[in-house]
């Protein structure tokens, strides 16, 4: 007989719920990508069907007492992060009494499915009226969460998404950034408005856009035969580890969007491919957070995607998909993907300007949590720091400003962070990379990507989720979390 | 509250059921159609866990209780015919203890891998090794379905696919088919020997296919909002009836097998799209039987889509898909759907010759069921069948004889005389229809389709599992299965 009969029981659970949550992604993917839309009814509701059984099991009430039993059974290191991860995913499922998680859903479905009208309706006193009840929810789940796990309310939200930050340490990061920010988006401004930029001329068929997307795909190291590359309305990276499915959009008046958008993509589906194959399915071997995904996005989108060499690399396979023209030579090639211009909407934002959304939206979704602030508070507090951040007159744009993100509709308070944090943890392995690696740049200028993938696989993706964020940024890169790189890694690609 | 509280309770269990099975189907779907590789493993876990799940739904000790309690119920006439569904379906989940469940799945599935390289390699020896196990579960399984319906061993096998269909009305009809079947495949070849058929020259593009196909199955009233059509290599009907997926497969030096075989999925996924709705989940909402489901996608592909007025149709949009061609003309094009040539291969078989294989077949696995002939007793059987049925000399070609079909070493054994009850009942849905509307061949001649849709759709989609097969086709028809509609039909089509 096993030694440690209760962890074996626990882990064959999680096997369970990994396969049966299996269907539940394809599902979800084929709802985004393939689904007629008379199928969608009935897709809600077997998907909501599935949710409640995996909640049920998630909630079973003999795991509180195995998962304490498991704890003194005599476990490797492994097994012990393992339970600690199954023991957080636990705290999460069960932290809500089930008249509150219904009532949530009834309101963020409610509010969300208004705003798809608000928005462009630029009604804001329409949206707030909804939205009072998402917040009051998401107050309630802040304030169980902060009991069950003595943090803020608000870290207690952001704990859901990336596990052991905190507001401190967020305020910490944000409030230097913000000290030098708006200096850099100015003097970078200034110094690309002196340059000469070609701008490519369309239609880009989508058949071409797609090959292209699909040999850069194959170029930054995707498997495809553990993964496909579709296409829906929003893009995202779905799936399951053994099998990822990305999906993008095409625009035929233009690819560049469709083609970066992709290698983002491409960042969080390698993490997802190169999981602890062993472990799948155990909690030990997910993903570490949600800034750590969007780390590896980053790392493959921006770090990797607008460097110099890579350009190159891909400069011709633009001329072969579409014909050559002077724009895709890869100096202007470079330059189109290194514009910068502060505007309206994160997600349209450059890697220079887009802290500035998050900054702005950490900074009222926090006291909003906390109950400092109220709804009606949020569009002068935008309007002012969208001017100070950003130098950008919002005043009376709802569409354009506070309602222009699904986040706070869907209550998902506590997220926005981790995209920045994200895009830092990125220049911070790649600040490593250089470090430990001089010829970095060079090998990657002669097209050379493995070492890049090398020092992700083995520092990131295959750790899944064995060590706290911090243990994982110690062994990685010799230091936690550290924003300084992501300002020389700026300052060097923008005023270099 | 409710007069029917048990029923209530077991029609609830069903639409769990129902949509839990969902994402089972679309997975499924998607693992013929979309899924990499190096996904199957985990997709198979996956699938197997819901299996599990679904059959301990299923299996639930408290249906066997509640069923009997809800007959006592005050119930509808169609709720009553709901209830007698449920428990068909009950006593099959609950007819086999699970260590037979379980060497059976061995079995099956040792013989199906091995299968496929023993066909190639036409290796009947080592075949029959592995189908030995298989043959053994299978009788045992009809032992116990055999003590538990009362009926013969290889009855209550067909009985899982064919609800009340007996080996004495399959004998009495594939009796009297064999009677002149045997007389009409020697005059139809000597008739088309003196015909002069036009073959079309290819290639064919793919793109171009697909676009004909779509063009067709819209013609033939699928709803493309509540279905799709994509690529697998074995083609099927699946999805759900909310959002059916048809899949075909292209092969550019030909275009007729995957435009015919699109019509016949067509026909399946009509039936599917149009069962009644608002019953959906429920066992009363499935279609009815195998036959009856071959009778649609029959209906489609023969009685239908060789019909002169269909074929006049579609010739114009053959000619846009790729370029006109003498070949593409309505007469040439009808010849070469029609044309009847006795085959080693029951899928490759035309309209004519396939009931051929089917009585065949039949004629093997009752006595094998039976335990009155052993596998041994096959080859010989075969070819002295296809000798005298086809006059085709089998002796020695394993690969194209007893081992062309994955029914057996799959242990489906029960299932192959639907392919033929289904073109007889589409005869007998036709033979009815001219009756009702003698000018109905005049209509599909001057291209209105929708006298035979809206006559399938009254008579045989919205029933459902209503009635029983025979109740259905009494009154549909006036009369219950006749063979003789199916021999006019032919000797009209063929001689006429």
């Amino acid at each position: 007989m096993s030694a440690t009969p209760t962890y074996d029981e626990l882990s064959s659970t999680w096997t369970r719920l990994h396969r049966l949550s299996h269907l539940q992604s394809i599902a979800g993917w084929d709802q985004a990508s393939n689904m007629p839309p008379k199928g969608n009814e009935a897709r809600a509701a077997a998907m909501a069907e599935m949710a409640a059984l995996l909640h049920r099991m998630r909630t079973e009430p003999k795991l509180k007492d195995q998962l304490s039993r498991a704890e003194q059974e005599p476990l490797s290191d492994a097994q012990r992060a393992n339970l600690r991860e199954m023991r957080r995913q636990w705290r999460g499922s069960n932290a809500l009494p089930e008249s509150l998680v219904t009532r949530q859903q009834m309101a963020n479905s409610r509010c969300e499915h208004a705003w798809r009208t608000q928005r462009p309706a630029n009604d804001w006193a329409g949206f707030v009226e909804n939205f009072r009840e998402v917040l009051a929810c998401g107050r309630e789940e802040a304030r169980l969460l902060s009991e069950q796990t003595g943090l803020s309310k608000y870290d207690a939200m952001m704990d859901r998404f990336e596990p052991g930050m905190t507001s401190a340490q967020v305020d910490r990061v944000f409030g230097e950034v913000r000290q030098w920010l708006p200096g850099l988006i100015r003097d970078v401004t200034a110094k690309q408005a002196r340059d000469a930029v070609i701008e490519p001329v369309g239609p880009f068929p989508t058949a071409q856009q797609r090959a292209l997307c699909e040999k850069v795909i194959g170029l930054l190291g995707f498997d495809f035969q553990a993964g496909r590359l579709d296409v829906s309305t929003h893009p995202f990276c779905g799936g399951v580890p053994e099998d990822v499915r990305m999906t993008t959009r095409f625009n035929e008046s233009e690819f560049l969007i469709s083609l970066m958008g992709t290698v983002h993509e491409t960042g969080h589906g390698r993490y997802e491919q190169n999981l602890p194959r062993e472990l799948l399915g155990q909690p030990v071997a997910d993903a570490r957070s949600m800034a750590l995904h969007e780390s590896q996005s980053l790392s493959f989108e921006m770090q990797l995607g607008s460097h110099p060499g890579f350009v190159k690399l891909i400069a011709p396979l633009v001329s072969d998909a579409f014909g050559h023209q002077p724009a895709f030579e890869p100096d202007n090639l470079l330059k189109l993907m290194t514009r910068v211009k502060p505007g309206f909407i994160r997600v349209d934002a450059d890697e220079v300007t887009y802290p500035a959304h998050i900054i702005l939206r950490y900074e009222i979704e926090r006291p909003l949590i906390e109950g400092e602030i109220e709804p009606e508070d949020i569009p002068a507090l935008w309007d002012a720091k969208m001017q100070e951040l950003l130098g950008v007159d919002t005043r009376g744009n709802f569409r354009n400003g506070p309602l222009q993100d699904v986040h706070w509709p869907e209550a998902l308070f506590g997220y926005f962070p981790c995209y920045s944090l994200g895009a830092m943890y990125a220049a911070q392995w790649f600040a490593t990379m250089r470090r430990q690696m001089p010829d970095l740049d060079a090998r990657i200028g002669a097209g050379d990507l493995a070492p890049v993938f090398d020092w992700l696989r083995g520092n990131i993706w295959t750790q899944g989720s064995r060590w706290t964020t911090d243990e994982l940024a110690l062994r990685a890169s010799g230091e936690v979390l550290n924003p300084a790189h992501f300002q020389a890694h700026l300052r060097a690609r923008y005023l270099g």
